[in-house]
């Protein structure tokens, strides 16, 4: 495993004859290198074979995990770092597969307000919102997700550039989306400008069906499709997204996109609250990712998206918080209740959506939506380091019979103690180590001063 | 204010000259005494006008609220103890209307069981459950509602004596039922021990229409009324007891209970998932407290309570957490998102459960459900000093608009800082004072060992 591994990363002799000869000297004298070592754990691992090591360990070497198993394999290893778990729950950092890190900033605005995207939230975006407040808007966004154990995000916004350089200052992962308008010129700058990030994954965004044209559609198919890019975009959520579609096409949401050559393995499609069958034999069809966001979608009395459905016709479904006027929180651990219990409620079965199918779709599953699972979502030597530490001593977590129904049923993202992303370990201790917290908290709540007058106006 | 106050709670001439006299001298002398004054806190008080005061301070003596208002009124105090709440939410205790403590020791087990009550919990308790699991597993749950700012519980479970000193040697106020069977005489002797606890309410249980005989439930009906004693069962719960009761007798539960002489002012009636417009009309003619379990109800499929209709009815509706096997957590917190977006979900609109009724049915919709609204459930001069003090320092709490949203849709029962009961700071800092909470998950996990391996041969 180890040797393959090697083989991987570091393929060129030059690097061969700097690094790997002194890890083989290591391995004569009994011990390889490694940077961090995580011990005394219950590792979940998410691997096919879904497989838990009871106590054991994971070994990190630069960006790559490169061994994961029972407690005795760190025994092989002499680490820079050992992070001892203290029987705490190590798993794959969690992938929040739609969100708008930014509006952290409006959290807690216009929570009961009906008709309230259009009524409230266009309005009151459509006079703040500038490249600062996206700045510190995401920086405190995104250490919401680092303290709830989140790796991983995909971001809609304007001034996506705001949010990148704000991923990349705390050092977490992120598919960030250029919103496609008529001209291209600008996507294609933020795409070559990002594409080399090691963290960053430029990509492009489309509101909705009813909020781009039937143009930019066609044309950011088409960009998608000639550079290799994702495409992010609400789909079937709104009530009159669906009547204003059938009324103008006669077609469903699903429909519509796939007839403007939308559908393919590069679209994560949010939502998809309101899908027929064919709706998801197409998305099955064109391989499309789906990022599932129960919270919002309840909150807002919109509905319980076909997950079941989905997951039995193979289409591949991720987790999301969707942006904090939505669903508040931005960790994904605080969905997964929610995923399970309104599954087993809108089916009227308490068996369906067992607690390990929601660490799937909060982990590998995520992954699989994003089409990364070859280097993201699971505890796998080869994989990039992504891995989190949550504490089993907080009392809700305690007596531990099974750790799938301990995180989705009682566990709290303040229980994450650690996160590590690409190798590095951002989170220690539950303080975040890029950036000081109170400051962004600081900025934000000087933000809010003005965004409070105006939404005064609003209600 | 005050003077009221003392009026009320010190009407003995001797007890006035022990201690009004060196009090009246105090504010002479230009400042009062008191036991605790909270300080620099945003205080949500769920008084009739639902003021909040902002800053705002909290002043007890003794086991009462003396003062409640902005923040200078703290200055015509001398208190023993200061407690700076750092800008913190400061709000009455929350009030679980109905668990099952002990259970705690049993969580996580069966999460995903179909017909999980008679094919699983049943045959589990009736090997496992004596007197000691029932102390240590309450002492646990009990040290989870403290640490998630319940102040009050109503707990239904064998052994009830051993909840009730559970109870008492943490500090929290608890309903304590006794299961009725067909002999009274230790149901009489158990609330003739507790009568005059300051903390215990020793009250009646039925478990269900179906759990417990027609003879049993009048009898409980006769001793409710007798001894002024509260009943706590579970009503309109399960599609098997809807069916039985039809069968046998052409009535709904609620309708069943009525014709036994249940239904009172006593009765607190737990989940009523399914109910008549009849049977609404019933609870509220009788005037029954409801205590709504919304996360164990859908985590089972079983249904969405019509708390609306209740509410609009003007039923007494608090909020449950049920057992750790139903709901996994006993904080009264995790209770108040889900509460919120259920009922926005069921009746498909956004603006209906807004955030601050959520937190109503959580304080003082739980004090009437439980009928003890004129000294428990808001922050008042003359109630009893149940009191909470929430962080606001938590990166999901900030920013933070509206106390009300942010409590409903962002805070952690990890958020709970210090619990006040009765006077008494059972939680200071995130540290239960009363027992030593690191000893009681130790014997917790050791009662698991033997939980887990009959368990097995169960599923």
């Amino acid at each position: 495993m180890l040797h393959s591994m090697r083989r991987r990363n570091c393929g060129r002799w030059t690097f061969a004859a700097a690094f790997l000869l002194p890890l083989l000297v290591a391995r004569v004298m009994g011990a390889e290198k490694a940077d961090i070592v995580v011990t005394n754990a219950l590792v979940v691992t998410m691997n096919a074979q879904r497989e838990v090591f009871s106590p054991g360990a994971v070994v990190i070497r630069g960006e790559r995990i490169v061994a994961v198993g029972p407690a005795p394999i760190a025994g092989k290893f002499t680490a820079t770092r050992t992070i001892d778990a203290a029987g705490g729950i190590v798993m794959p950092g969690m992938i929040n597969t739609h969100t708008h890190a930014a509006m952290s900033v409006f959290r807690g605005l216009g929570d009961d307000v009906p008709d309230r995207l259009r009524r409230y939230i266009w309005p009151l975006e459509a006079k703040v919102v500038n490249a600062d407040l996206v700045y510190w808007g995401a920086l405190h966004g995104l250490v919401e997700m680092v303290e709830g154990g989140v790796t991983t995000f995909v971001d809609m916004y304007p001034h996506p550039e705001s949010t990148a350089r704000a991923a990349q200052k705390i050092g977490i992962r992120g598919v960030i989306t250029y919103d496609v308008k008529d001209d291209l010129a600008p996507v294609r700058q933020f795409v070559a400008t990002w594409r080399n990030d090691p963290l960053i994954i430029p990509a492009l965004g489309l509101h909705s069906p009813y909020g781009a044209s039937a143009e930019q559609i066609r044309q950011a198919a088409l960009l998608s499709k000639e550079l290799d890019l994702r495409v992010s975009m609400h789909v079937a959520e709104m009530d009159f997204e669906l009547e204003e579609l059938q009324k103008k096409y006669g077609q469903t949401p699903v429909e519509y996109l796939n007839s403007l050559g939308l559908l393919s393995p590069r679209l994560i499609a949010a939502h998809c609250i309101f899908l027929t069958d064919t709706d998801i034999a197409l998305l099955k069809a064109n391989d499309v990712g789906v990022a599932h966001n129960m919270v919002a979608n309840i909150k807002s009395a919109k509905g319980v998206a076909p997950v079941l459905k989905l997951r039995a016709a193979g289409v591949r479904v991720g987790l999301g918080t969707d942006g904090a006027m939505s669903g508040n929180t931005l960790d994904v651990i605080s969905q997964l209740g929610y995923v399970a219990k309104l599954h087993k409620l809108a089916n009227h079965d308490r068996s369906v959506m067992p607690a390990i199918d929601v660490v799937e779709m909060a982990t590998i599953g995520g992954a699989r939506a994003l089409h990364l699972e070859d280097r993201l979502g699971s505890l796998e030597a080869g994989k990039l380091a992504d891995v989190v530490v949550i504490d089993t001593k907080s009392t809700s977590m305690i007596p531990l019979y099974d750790p799938y129904t301990a995180l989705v049923y009682a566990a709290s993202p303040r229980d994450v103690r650690t996160t590590i992303v690409n190798g590095r370990e951002v989170m220690r201790d539950r303080r975040v180590q890029t950036v000081n917290t109170r400051d962004v908290a600081e900025h934000v709540r000087a933000l809010t001063k003005n965004i409070e007058k105006i939404a005064a106006t609003l209600n």
